[in-house]
């Protein structure tokens, strides 16, 4: 599988708003857009960067995956995702080289994409995302 | 000040050559560079998947950042840098509004790049690296 390049950077906060903010005071971001993904508990705002995007994200409770990780690790870099041209090929070709994958085949992420994530034992310790965009 | 982008995403890993052979096989990614900063006892590769980068960083010593990061945390994403035209100025702005810099100045970071770090705390717990290039 060849990635096309890091599609965003994933990070957990507590309070969506106040990173927000943070990410246009310091980085000049420039907020591209907001969704939520009831199925995952999480909650997001995606800023951009010239090219570059983070999707900041914010747990609709303690028993979701971001929920858990705040209250793990605190608040902090939580994925990155990939962008693939074929995200059923990808998965296929990261099977048959035996790694780990959370998901087995794509589901809908946020923000409408399709994605899947790899799990981190299988990328020293980074859990990976990919999405397809459109 | 406004970011250009992300620069690359820093990644702490026990063993440079097993993560390139997996970063490779799994993302298709390419190898950039290679380089050692002994005053950061930090040895790096960075690999390109399309425009984005990932710098492979692995230790020279358990007493230095990237072997600290390693004994607390275990492999696993460490920083994101950001690059900016003009650091200085970038630096002068983010310390006028109160941000907890670890570098008050720029100073050579791998690569041969002017490099300087925000401290997590500023920043909803992720250490931030800004980057001017050539």
């Amino acid at each position: 599988m060849r990635a096309k390049g890091i599609h965003h950077l994933g990070v957990a906060v507590d309070d969506l708003d106040e990173a927000v903010d943070t990410y246009e005071r310091l980085f000049g971001a420039e907020v591209e857009g907001r969704d939520t993904l009831e199925s995952q508990g999480v909650e997001a705002v995606a800023v951009r960067m010239g090219q570059s995007r983070v999707e900041l994200l914010a747990s609709l409770g303690e028993d979701t995956p971001v929920g858990k990780f705040l209250a793990k690790r605190g608040p902090g870099m939580h994925h990155v995702a990939y962008e693939v041209d074929d995200l059923p090929q990808g998965l296929a070709d990261l099977a048959g080289q035996g790694v780990h994958l959370i998901d087995d085949v794509p589901h809908r992420g946020l923000f409408g994409m399709q994605v899947a994530f790899v799990h981190p034992e299988s990328v020293h310790g980074v859990l990976a995302e990919l999405v397809t965009v459109g």
